[in-house]
């Protein structure tokens, strides 16, 4: 290998250490937005794709290919641990997501499997293997990930999409009990997949609660946060990074510390010098640019880029980011251009 | 009458003066969950009902005479605005307001016009004037309201409710001198709306910039504050108090008292007491109640009613609310009681 993986700028800025530049990565920067996913999307079924460990793993290293980025994220949905939990999920076109099955009752929960990984979800941990092989002497961290207990439990309930988020917090709120033990078990099968992805090769962990930051904070503090401390104590045993997403809580985010992980990824709803104040010094941050900015002309997305970057001030820690995935339609030339910029921007601070 | 307006608890409380227990309204608290609303409806679509000054004036009244409210709000919408503005708006069942010619270019903004609300919103003031002669005697003030100007732009520009605000979005961040010119023209009409809604009697005025939350703080300071701000001069005129409601600025409360209001309504996602001290104690605050918390069993919501009041502490200033409009389908039996149970919980502390 040309360099160990330990000294990646991403992995360092996981651990707060000096780094050469700025890293970066894009949320979803494997995706729709890319005319070479496209293609392949052309021919295979979004699950297929991810349930084929030598196309997730080329999907996975299509961006890498194209831009300049600082870390690879695995070809992967947050939702096929629920399949093997014992729900039905499909996607369906323009819809997203759909549960087949929802969660309504507590019965629904006593009947949910908490499988290993290694049965229910192989294809993900082989395409990790793959694709560090061909990662490996590129200096290129790879990053596995996992839907948060909260945001599972909330697709789980829901079905699909929600605008109130009605029958998941009737659930949480309602029937107590029945919670508990849903979040239970989700914060297992997510904290085993989590940590079984960190075994297959993973560097660094994602977990993504996309949906949580429609709780209060107190709702949160006593019917999510104990789940996804829960999930990341068992993840931990990796001994590998682990980044915390979620969007919308930026009324709370001093209690995003509290879920122990070692980097907080933050929206665009809170300036990030702000944001990294309140949750302190001791994590590292990543964010936060608006992921609309991207279809902005090239002068707009550089003063918000350049905003985010001046925020950050050059603190070692800091991880470039969008504060939410990439939208299909991004121009590609502008993903290039801000990967490019960010990397010559931040240099000069940093020596 | 039997009492001046003045002595109403929700105007003393927007003033900050003490009141012998909590004012509490609910947002939408006339409107789809209500049956008497839901009866009424089946005889009329709604811009119908809204355009209907003796139909707008009953659906005011219909939440007073079921619940003890501390104060009515007129019933109205907030797109109308927009119609006389020559944009053509209509309500789809079950897609909620189209727009059928959406703002794209620059040629659409200057063709605008800037029309006196008397000529084209009359029979909303024309409501308010009924609704204020039933009301008259009761001591309970009608608040008058019209969504912000970064609202009615978005909803001008996408044509439809948007799940990532890509096209406003983009006028915004690529077009800003048309953006200028939108933005301008939208508060001289928000703001002269508000303006003749309290000439017309309503005693209190509420902006509703229900989608700013959108924006990065950056982004919300340059391109939407400042017509806030211009629509507010013009409504201060009037010399009534005004409520500022946003959902999804917990990032940056502190850009919400630089709008001008007396009273900032926050949603639920933040703490009361935290939203309160960033905000600073020279404002009233209304809030947060998660309105998904109003189909919880009585007890669930009963102890989230109890966190609000416990956070605000019995300071004067608070006006119990929800953090967003009541949803359809809410128990009224489930608003009755939590109207009571403010009413009753804060009568001790105020004495």
């Amino acid at each position: 290998m040309a360099a160990t993986p330990t000294e990646s700028r991403l992995l360092r800025a996981c651990r707060r250490e000096a780094t050469d530049t700025t890293p970066i990565w894009l949320m979803r920067q494997a995706g729709r937005y890319m005319p070479e996913y496209r293609k392949l999307r052309e021919h295979h079924p979004l699950l297929t794709m991810i349930k084929t460990p030598e196309l997730a793993c080329e999907v996975t290293l299509q961006p890498i290919e194209a831009f300049d980025l600082d870390a690879a994220i695995i070809f992967a949905d947050i939702l096929p641990p629920l399949e093997g939990m014992g729900l039905h999920l499909r996607f369906a076109e323009g819809e997203g997501p759909i549960i087949g099955n929802p969660i309504r009752t507590a019965e629904d929960i006593e009947r949910l499997r908490v499988p290993p990984p290694e049965e229910t979800l192989p294809f993900t941990l082989e395409a990790i293997r793959l694709a560090r092989a061909h990662l490996d002497g590129r200096n290129i961290p790879l990053i596995g990930f996992s839907g948060a207990p909260f945001t599972l439990a909330a697709y789980a309930i829901e079905g699909k999409s929600s605008r109130n988020y009605a029958q998941v917090k009737g659930l949480m709120m309602g029937e107590p009990a029945a919670w508990h033990e849903l979040m239970t078990k989700l914060s297992e099968v997510v904290g085993e997949y989590l940590l079984a992805q960190a075994r297959a090769g993973a560097q660094a962990l994602q977990l993504f609660d996309s949906w949580v930051g429609q709780l209060s904070p107190a709702d949160y503090r006593a019917f999510a946060l104990p789940y996804t401390q829960r999930a990341l104590a068992i993840a931990r045993q990796a001994g590998v990074p682990i980044i915390h997403f979620a969007t919308d809580t930026s009324g709370y985010l001093e209690a995003m510390r509290e879920t122990g992980a070692d980097v907080i990824s933050v929206d665009w709803r809170v300036d990030l010098d702000a944001a990294w104040q309140r949750i302190g010094e001791g994590v590292a941050i990543q964010g936060n640019l608006d992921p609309v900015a991207l279809f902005a002309p090239w002068e707009a997305l550089k003063q918000r880029a350049q905003t985010v970057l001046e925020q950050a001030g050059g603190r070692a820690g800091h991880i470039f980011n969008v504060g939410h995935g990439i939208l299909p339609g991004t121009p590609t030339d502008n993903v290039k251009r801000l990967v490019d910029f960010v990397h010559e921007y931040a240099a000069p601070s940093h020596d």
